[in-house]
């Protein structure tokens, strides 16, 4: 391709709209690849049209690989599908909803779960047709309430999504990992830097899952890991909690506490650690309150919390309800003598010999508190976010590791969530009806690139992987008016071409370091530079972007061609 | 392919939704192609993905070529571009229209043209970045008052949307050949039979237009057209006039016409030629009447109507309103002593000598009406339909003929309809501010597929072109139990596989009728069927889909192999 001729415009600055964003949005506007439409809608511009279609051919290849039959659905779904298995509700406002002229309702996928169980149910009768996979490369909706982090979190985006088909939980099982497999090969295929750990369903639902996350800092989600193997998403992370040291249980005693604001005041005064307290929190949940104990160096996980109550939503209490509500003061809350609530204890609340709580009574602390002979709970159960200093559950013997990261990839065994409420079913060898049990498997092709970018990027732009980048070769004519360095830039660019290998040759009147500086905004992974000075020894030179500034070879022409065919295994 | 691993599913019957739908959709779902979501939606499964794909890919290479570079637009659009065009409102119930969680409207795009203009706005700058053309393919959505004919009239289907942009309109008229030569080249290789006509801009607008219909009884759209080389759009078309033999102009004459219901039944008793008649008709206009004059055996063409009233809208006048508001009676309404109403007569009108029309006086006509001495009127214009025993416009020699067919591209000169009123502008090489000049271009993908199955099937099922088949030969072992058959028939598969040809090989428990009937179902162009009996002596049966039932050829396996490769040219 010659670079005067693509619609391609690089930029220096980063305008002042996107100053806050994330590096990569920043990086994929300067150096071209999109456009930004308006809040959450970006426009792919050619070259980063070509990233993404590589992605998109490495995905269909593993998955064709694994017998995955590619399909296209609509992208607008009615409204009946999704009542079926409630998420026409569940999704809330994050579904973009809306009537045609008859009134009729329908909504933009946001996923297509109940359109290909749909369509599975209509063509699929018996056992013999069963296991299938279909997937599709489609483009997804959602209505975020702030898009941000351009294509990370964005109203619009390409997902691959596949749905799987199977006759019982053994075969999904088998079929799970093979996918699992092949997400791993994506991965490492397109170059990232990847955990793949156990994750929380949310609205997608089934009973397990897994979430592939490109490490980066700039990551939103949190996981948790261990060299021995086990990584989970922090919010899923079981807590293991040392057993405390057991004393002789004293006799409760109030304490003034007058004026004291926060736990850590009390603990300072009674000069005594925070594990050693309980906090009581108020929730409501389905419109009742719900107290919950913690210990104080911990913090409550509520997505264990919504889990072990099985509600989707809980909130705060508010303050001035539970004043009136309850009768007890804000700021002196705790378990003792505490009626007509539910209450919750994390794990670790019911180990802790003569605690200190709140009193139920404004201005007092109560200390000596212990477990069965002075509160009992509703339930006991892991409600707490793990730590730094938490053992890992699984070896029991290394400390959990903490890393941030962008979730790329989601892998569900929905097992009959669907089936069930859609009534989609098969026949049995026996000739017994049998709900189909179900996997589904989600990669967030452009979230994809923004991670790639996230991880890979240095302050002069992006730094592609070779397998996705635009070009894998530029070729730099210092100055493409003068007809030697024309001829063999030509000839270099037509020799490695027409091996096969992707090419961007920079014809265009710039000064050299203009070409070197798109370059490198670009990411190409080579570039070739062909000047008159080295030209009259018959030398030309060649850099790779991930090298530094200076590491730069300079060849003979016919070896820096055969040293990138090598390099490209061409 | 193996047969037995791809997600199809055949049927022989329609379904009673489907029995009075087109011939191209029935004959997709029982191939098994694409699957009906609901209304004016459908899934593509991956032999009618396969089929799309290698559509795409030949519209892409033409794309390439002509110099079209690739993007991917966003498929919601902003209120607010489509607010800088007036199409928001012009568009009417067929745009998507919605709000997000923040009140801001948006629309479903239907073309892209609004977005693409605003993406070049931002980035071109100068005259010498100019001319470039962007295109995509892209779903398009609209609200259709009655989803029909399948693919044909869908509320959301793949389309091709291209856009150039230019300094001047002269090179935008060179550009628009390019792209006009490319489109032929498309529906050539695609196997199509099609006509390129001139035709009316609509909605999208620009001052000339040209529509590409592949040729079909089905179609909805007619066109005229000459082998001199015209074709137009019916509704466009120019009519000529033969020149009517004068006569001396006599007296007009009032004739009792009681109980005498239409102009035929007048033209009996006066045993007069329905051209010596003017038909008066009261069209309503932006909120006003207009009478409008034709030829008692023409017809009023509406497109020219408006065209020449510059509305983008016209209605038949309310029998009641013009018998309470002109005081006139039906059917006997006549340009002589008309007032107060505008009056537009078509051409041939004017020539009739000694017209009979109405006498705006109940139960009476009048005869021996001249123009000028009898009545006058304020527009004179080609508003009528052409008509089969019409000459061509161009040639004047030849009678026109009429074809019907299906709109599968468009192409338009649009000029600086959309970058005047969104102020796209460049500099040009004397530093002058001036309006980009602009094109576009669309064919509908999956529309183009029906079309193709509209022209090309039979009883048994769709013919393929060979260029977009799913598959190109399909390997039929009579009995894939049978060793030796299942070896020869891999060997073939293998053999034509590897040299690049796409093969089905039908490896079912299935009867060989089955095998043959979902072979002609889903149109595959070649049939290699390995049989015990040929097989003993080395053969197997060749069949091309398109031949007669019994054209079948046998041969030695090694030469069917080379014939096939022969044929694609492998």
């Amino acid at each position: 391709m010659f670079f005067s001729k693509l619609f391609i415009h690089t930029s220096r600055e980063t305008s002042h709209e996107h100053k806050r964003e994330a590096v990569s949005i920043k990086l994929m506007i300067k150096s071209g690849m999109v456009h930004k439409l308006s809040s959450g809608f970006y426009e792919f511009l050619p070259i980063g049209l070509k990233v993404l279609r590589k992605i998109e051919n490495i995905i269909r290849q593993e998955m064709n690989v694994i017998g995955g039959q590619e399909i296209m659905l609509p992208l607008i779904s009615p409204k009946s599908l999704l009542v079926e298995t409630g998420r026409w509700d569940i999704y809330g406002k994050e579904l973009f909803k809306f009537k045609d002229r008859n009134e009729a309702e329908f909504c933009l996928s946001p996923t297509a779960e109940e359109v290909a169980v749909d369509l599975i149910r209509k063509k699929i009768k018996s056992y013999k047709q069963l296991p299938i996979m279909i997937y599709q490369f489609g483009v997804k909706f959602r209505d975020e309430i702030r898009p941000r982090f351009g294509l990370i979190r964005s109203k619009e985006f390409l997902m691959k999504d596949a749905y799987s088909f199977h006759k019982d939980e053994n075969d999904l099982k088998k079929h799970y990992q093979i996918v699992f497999d092949a997400y791993v090969n994506i991965c490492l295929k397109c170059g990232i830097k990847f955990r793949a750990v156990e994750a929380v369903s949310g609205i997608i639902g089934g009973s397990f899952s897994h979430e592939f996350i490109a490490i980066t800092n700039s990551g939103e989600e949190e996981i948790v890991w261990c060299d021995c193997g086990y990584g989970v998403i922090s919010e899923k992370a079981e807590a293991v909690n040392v057993e405390n040291q057991k004393e002789i249980p004293l006799s409760m005693e109030e304490i003034l506490t007058t004026n004291i604001k926060t736990i850590k005041d009390v603990a300072n005064i009674l000069k005594l650690p925070l594990y050693k307290f309980i906090k009581t929190v108020i929730y409501v949940a389905n419109n009742q309150f719900v107290a919950v104990l913690i210990r104080g160096d911990h913090e409550i996980n509520e997505t264990k919390l919504k889990s072990i109550l099985d509600v989707n939503k809980i909130i705060l209490a508010n303050k001035n309800d539970i004043i009136y509500s309850m009768n007890i003061p804000i700021g002196f809350i705790g378990p003792v003598g505490l009626k007509n609530i539910k209450i919750i204890a994390d794990l670790s609340v019911i180990e802790i010999s003569n605690a200190v709580t709140g009193a139920n009574k404004k201005n007092y602390h109560i200390k000596n508190v212990n477990y069965i002979r002075d509160f009992v709970v509703d339930i006991v159960a892991d409600i707490r976010r793990v730590k730094c200093d938490d053992f890992c559950p699984k070896c029991k013997k290394e400390k959990l590791k903490f890393s941030k990261g962008i979730e790329i990839g989601h892998t569900f065994k929905l097992g009959i969530k669907y089936s069930h409420s859609m009534n989609a079913i098969y026949f049995d060898k026996k000739g017994n009806k049998k709900n189909i049990v179900m996997g589904c498997y989600g990669i967030g092709i452009t979230r994809m690139i923004a991670a790639i970018i996230e991880q890979s990027h240095d302050d002069s732009g992006i730094i592609w992987p070779c397998e996705i980048a635009p070009f894998e070769v530029i070729v730099i004519p210092v100055n493409f008016k003068n007809e030697k360095i024309k001829k063999i830039s030509k000839k270099i660019y037509n020799d490695l071409s027409l091996n096969g290998l992707d090419v961007l040759i920079d014809d265009r009147e710039e000064s050299v370091g203009v070409k070197f500086k798109d370059a490198d905004l670009m990411g190409i992974p080579y570039k070739i530079t062909v000047g008159e000075k080295n030209l009259s020894y018959g030398n030309v030179e060649l850099k790779a972007r991930k090298d530094k500034k200076n590491d730069i070879k300079i060849l003979k022409t016919e070896i820096a061609i055969r040293e990138i065919l090598k390099i490209f295994k061409k």
